[in-house]
């Protein structure tokens, strides 16, 4: 099931294929993931996405695997499948042991149960929480 | 607003206090939050959460201020405005800088986009992301 | 801060002011409370939301005070602070003791806790749990 | 699909099988659902989760089946699909009728249509709602 | 998998059959799609789901397509694959476009973004934009 | 309370300002609302999502004020109430009357209840969904 099918690379638009092409020199590897290719039927955002991954998913002040942690954290906290999946695969690739990982679960399924119970309970906000 | 008032010193159970006490051991502080403080009217509750607590946000194969950064972005994604601000603090007082927490909103922030566009799309899982 | 005002009695059209006498009568109280005077700003989804709200929270194979439970939870993971309070306030009235409010809680922040494990796995649904 | 692959009994650690042998004995039978077989690969984890259901689900001020009930609510508002098969599979196993179930799905539909217009609309929450 | 199975006409009570004729009448189609077959189980609530989608998904002050358009997009972030599923289909077949689809996707993922960013800095509302 | 303190137009580096300028050409005011000035502390992002805002909410395929019907969607399903309070004001703006903001609303209400019917039932997705 998908709602819009994923494009080969003979289907895919100039414009989509230059991106495809810029992932797979980015990445090391032929194989582009089909998050690519269903977003391929919109090249603007293809590119837009595509442009935003490489800007913020870079080395910074965080570690590249890091992000990708945060990047799963907030995809759990989404329901959202597809990410999951992916991004675990990119935390891996990039150092993720099965420790960080277990730990990564740990910290989502805790906080997970504090955020229901701080807003089943309307926690008001402590006034030293306030910006500093 | 809040659905339980938080309990002082005073009105709290001896159970509770206990671990209002650990606390502010753990803190080095004599200062106990609200959610702490909501949560005593159950000590049973308050006292399972502080263990879990302690036992998932120490140091381990992952860095407590990165474990930090974890809670704040499950905490976004499940729109727990306590949660956000309490552990905001929490890593700034790890270690967060600035440019960290810029970092972390940029993730945030992406994730949440691409989230959105996965599930729109129903971008079925590459086999290649299946299980190891 | 609103997105629209509640009415008044006196700014209600009359097919709104028909339902606020409906809510005292069914309530025993005078009190009409902000959710169905900001509602009244569309008569017809105020008279559409009220008549379902009589449908389906009375005495039916579930209590209604089971039922304000289950809309606490649900009004909880959707993190309406709104439906909350007042939830909480109408399952008070309808008989939860705190020690049935303490459970209510310990159980929304465990699913909370297994939810986001079980998303963040990935874990595929055993066959046993397919439809009867 | 799946992020990682349940353990069979063979491939769980010592800690993890014991955690099996008492969701054997706890539930009378010698299958062991997914969620735990996946959740093995953290055999602290697994102890924990374990654990806690034991304390949160069994027989309190609130009986099991009601539980479960509010377990599915959860489930549904945070889109977590094994939970819901499993845990309508439980509430079944502890009496849960069809009219049950269908009171729940009404009460569950309800809740997060209101829930959805109380945020739309900003309404804000009545001072008698307020901590009693 | 399913947590309940889609009821054949034959199977279906006299009530929730006369529910699929209205809804085939309406469509100018045999084909009645699995939602209502699994609501057939509750007749009184097929009912009443059916004749909420009458009264607001028809031509009104907006146009039906733009109606699908919303659903989509609250579909989305309430990550429903089957209502993103069915109602793309229903927006296609009242005249959306591929470039409204893009354009869609576009607002949807943007939301998502800005919302998690005014969540995770606690963005206080403007006095601006408190009630007319 | 707020994560990150609005930036006045003296505390803001030149490159946000110059941000700040560009909204106040584009909307014909000299108010910048607090989404802008919070999102300052990192003018890098604030760039990049005024920029994105000014891609994706112009007049295309659909009209803006649609656009702006799909935001406050998407904001509600994801709880985020300075979205909703921000976009609202723009869809009012841009020509929103009550009758469609009533309209609005139904819909959000309508695909809530059945967002939470389709997933608590596990519905399976018709085959004639899929992907055209």
């Amino acid at each position: 099931m998908s709602v819009l099918r994923p494009l080969t690379d003979e289907e895919a638009s100039v414009e989509a294929l230059a991106v495809f092409n810029e992932i797979r020199q980015a990445r090391g590897t032929d194989y582009v993931n089909n998050f690519w290719r269903v977003l391929a039927h919109d090249p603007a955002q293809l590119r837009s996405v595509w442009d935003r991954i490489r800007q913020v998913m870079g080395q910074g002040a965080l570690d590249p695997m890091v992000k990708e942690l945060i990047y799963i954290a907030v995809s759990t906290a989404n329901g959202c499948s597809y990410c999951i999946h992916s991004h675990t695969a990119s935390a891996r690739a990039k150092g993720m042991t099965p420790e960080i990982h277990n730990e990564l679960l740990c910290v989502i399924g805790l906080a997970s149960q504090t955020n229901a119970l701080a807003t089943a309970l309307g926690v008001p906000v402590d006034p030293v929480f306030d910006t500093p």
